[in-house]
């Protein structure tokens, strides 16, 4: 797999409220954009951190992905998004290393890019998502 | 605060000898250095991903950090580490602004770097460590 870079790091927060001043006035980063995901069920917020960005998650519903992962662990970092060429072609070439994947294909994300989450079991743990423009 | 990128994103594993396969043959990272930072109780393995670097975190004692947050929680994402001009002056100001740190000046940690973590009840659930050079 061609890994360029980490594209985001995805933290689950309890309120974009509270989470933006945070990281923008003791953190000094600034945030760029405000955009909701529904069919994520969530309200998010980028910040720009050299080649990377962090991508704060407030959940919109209880019974949404960020919602059950704050009732169940708290706020915290929920995922980490790997950039690559072709999302599709690295789905299915860590399906043939026998690596369970949420996302069969890619499907779009925030920010327009096409995305796909491996399945946390097969990563130690990690919560991995993978994106292409 | 002047934070330049990422420094490294700190995941713990139960084992470096199981984790390091997966990143590299999955992933396609190259692990480019292994080193034990004995007094927190660790062995780390280190992969460079665009300006940051993941740190593999396998615990050497369960009384020590790692080992007791893989008793708590299970493997996965530990700490998110920002690379700053000035580990102590960074410190200084967040304590200023009334973020507590666990570190209240720079220490020693792996690859040389100075380091000094943010309480997690003060950064919205990421446990944060600031390094310089």
């Amino acid at each position: 797999m061609d890994i360029s870079h980490i594209e985001h790091i995805g933290i689950a927060v309890n309120s974009l409220e509270e989470a933006i001043p945070y990281y923008e006035n003791v953190l000094g980063l600034t945030c760029y954009a405000v955009e909701e995901v529904a069919d994520q069920k969530v309200k998010t917020a980028f910040f720009k951190v050299g080649d990377t960005k962090i991508e704060l998650l407030e959940s919109t519903d209880p019974e949404g992905p960020i919602g059950k992962f704050i009732e169940k662990k708290g706020q915290g970092i929920h995922h980490l998004a790997f950039a690559v060429s072709n999302v599709n072609e690295a789905l299915s070439e860590v399906q043939e290393k026998g690596v369970a994947a949420i996302d069969k294909t890619g499907r779009k994300g925030a920010e327009g890019l096409n995305i796909g989450f491996l399945h946390p079991k097969a990563t130690l743990g990690v919560l991995t998502e993978l994106c292409s423009e």
